[in-house]
């Protein structure tokens, strides 16, 4: 079912009626509202808004909307706006490196149909899972990482996207910490998957660190990467019991099917435009 | 921390420009929207919204808003509307048999002062809880019920609420199928906890059938009570994980720890002003 | 890591000194238990254990150990037994019809090693999933299925699988009621996932179902199938909530994800000989 | 229904024979098992099962079990054991300070013959809530701390508590820290709900630490107190989801079923003797 609407997010510091005006807007321009959901953050008086309405009849030419808009209301309230068109797909990059199990399941939702986004390319530091990626007809290119050629592989890997398209990227359990050039290309557009109910078990071997400290439930957590270590944004997060039976191998069993849930949650609501990043949190709209 | 805000439920035919012209009113009166969620039912063209609004320096009168409200938008887009103010308190009776784990729950939410309401009277068709009530200080008034006296006692109980001008009913595990008359008596006002999870296991010792059954999670139901059994609106439920080592006994231990919880959650959102019913659903706002 | 031990399931009534006696039996033997796990269903007075123990020392031949035990302790205790090894992985046909994603799920899991299982073959009445089985180099075939062919073609089904070693059957969302005979053949040996959380939804479209009902809860149940519609043993079931705002659409999107979740989970337990029936309930170890 | 068992946690290093052993003595001595769990630690070599018999036949007078048990068994295994019996309850003393929810669900529970424990007093460093004791009829000890006063505070609560055969502790939100000292008197029998997912945000206020993360969800978790803050063997946790519309305030009201359900769910544990702590971790039977 293909959607003819467009997406507007927007943040701007609370007045009131931002609502009013904004819907008024869509409304006498011949828009019909599918979507509006805002949220007020009463500590920081700023304001969020998402609204996705269908353009079929809509006044403004879709290519002139962002310009009426800035005009008549971004700089009027001193707003942030982002504006999308539904049948613009996003364009993602999948960093993989040893592990298959979230390459799968998302592959698994693309290839069925489920997911509104084209995956141009595969990106990882090891050639195991190009089986997979030849699999479903996805071009997959290794950039083994060393120490030494770090910083010439990341451009090489930016340089490439570029060319591709990329609007986004997922680490889908990618072994390399990635460099504050390298986020700065993509900022809040770059999901990773942690294996752990951050802040929780930071770093290395979260399972092992959950073994250890004998806790009775694990997690995994998908966030935007930022320079700060397992400290960006969160964007979704699940948990799973253990028990004292569970040895470190049967908790990895466990966290691997919290790990695919969680960041394919995340990144379908990154897909449909329904994040927004504000002071190292998200508000994740439904 | 007193709020001083009016609270507007909203119900009509889905039309362009009525988050517009609503939230449009209450901004040009001086009103400060602190909550706006709206829903569109798109398959019976139905539109629900919940505007909650500070009224300290609103320009029309509290006691005249309603008729204000009524004359410029009711009229005009066919609405439903209930208004409340924060204020006032909804009135609890709460109905009881012989268990006393939700009523418990209630009581300790509401001495805490967690609750915004007011609980004059515990009805019930055994003497047993009592001391319970006396514990805090409510009157308990004890209708034993018979096939034979059934219709008059129903009489005396709705007697004895409206003169305590209760506006609703918490049924927490009260063992008594109530007549249709008297639930004319509360529409939509008259909450339910049902020991399973609704549709399974409708009617008497769910738990029971549950076990037979060999289901490995179970549940509890809240609704709104209507005149088919365990079939009204569902406002809130949840689930606890069971395995084959569970007896029935400890099936019901950990069934009362969901009744307590799921209830009380339903009867919160109620207490809020958080719930609409249409065609036998609920619609929950946040 | 290939583990080199036997698996022992046990039923018979209840007696004391079962326990005592089949470890001892182990022990002297000089086998290694790795797991000891038993449950008494008091009402039935039925006893049941699952063992395991590693045989590299057993004085035992592996190939007796059957017989052995039958003559000293099963017709002793009048036990019902099943022995296993590890090391003979059990068989698993698939039966899917247009949906891949629980294939997909299973699929993946097989492939990156985590089931100790073969798939020597998957069965579908539709072309459509063709692809995917060639992906993993599975062989695919085809049975359309018609009220006039059905009995034909479960027979053809029942001998391709025969002469595959076929141990046991998933159906992955497999849109077509089977025959008690063809039930026969795999007596509580047939996997299925049923979209809902049953007992409530049973038959065509529970989604639908639930949506209509407004639930606020919505679930998958695996279970092994029996010649009454949905009313076999329920090996696992799992929850995801939902609210008002959900379509039958989006319903149906959250349902995907719980059920390739649970019907991995029940596959995987049956995989590893942890699942008793016993009057339509099942036991499942961990 | 009373029940006339006793029960036996055995810990131990990991020997083949030991079940076998174990079960056979209550067997020939006429004790029924009605529950037997194990669990071996392999990597630390180390044995742990919990046993429960009928002893209304057995053969040894209760009061000698111990010792035939400790000169038969223990010694030869160099096992640490601990027997109790069903009839002769735990006694219970409950800390509080100012938060009501807690110490209603305990009471609550207690009052209605849920749980199996005497709980002759309750201590506090406030007056707040002794009329919630004088509800339940619990004598109510207020011991207001100092940095000053502080250990005489606590030599005083021990003596008191030693007067009243006080054999284990729960914190219910009791909100100072113990002293080293103090917590040597109950080793392991110090139960504490902390209102956060362990091991994230230790310390002061952990819902503010939560909502300041922007974590999607909460945890709360109950362990034993050791000297290191927060940092002692768990032995439950649960967590509920909050979006990014939650306060501190709603976070705080969420975390408060969270806490009182998982505190509860401890304590019942250590109430029928079903927790055994090894190298920090808890092993919790079922």
């Amino acid at each position: 079912m293909k959607k003819n609407t467009a997406i507007l997010l927007i943040h701007c510091p609370d007045t009131p009626g931002i609502i009013a005006e904004i819907s008024n807007f869509i409304t006498v321009n011949k828009g019909n509202i599918v979507y509006l959901d805002q949220y007020v953050d009463h500590d920081n008086n700023a304001f969020f808004m998402r609204v996705e309405w269908d353009i079929t009849s809509f006044l403004i030419p879709k290519e002139r909307i962002g310009e009426y808009f800035n005009t008549l209301y971004a700089q009027k309230y001193a707003m942030e706006f982002r504006l999308y068109f539904a049948e613009q797909k996003p364009r993602m990059c999948i960093f993989v490196s040893k592990m298959s199990h979230c390459l799968y399941d998302m592959l698994a939702r693309w290839s069925a149909g489920e997911w509104n986004v084209d995956i141009p390319l595969i990106i990882s530091n090891h050639e195991d899972l190009r089986p997979i990626a030849e699999k479903f007809g996805i071009a997959y290119h290794v950039f083994p990482v060393t120490p030494e050629n770090k910083a010439a592989q990341e451009a090489a890997e930016l340089e490439l996207m570029r060319k591709n398209g990329v609007t986004f990227i997922v680490l889908a359990r990618y072994m390399q910490v990635i460099s504050d050039d390298f986020i700065k290309a993509y900022p809040d557009r770059i999901i990773n998957i942690h294996h752990s109910f951050l802040p929780a078990f930071v770093g290395a071997k979260p399972y092992h660190q959950a073994f250890d400290r004998g806790v009775k439930i694990i997690g995994a957590t998908s966030h935007y990467v930022t320079s700060e270590l397992d400290a960006g944004p969160i964007i979704e997060q699940d948990v799973a019991r253990i028990t004292h039976k569970d040895s470190v191998e049967s908790i990895i069993g466990k966290g691997k099917d919290l790990e695919k849930i969680v960041l394919s949650r995340a990144v379908v609501k990154h897909i449909d435009r329904k994040v927004m990043v504000f002071k190292n949190k998200t508000i994740v709209f439904e």
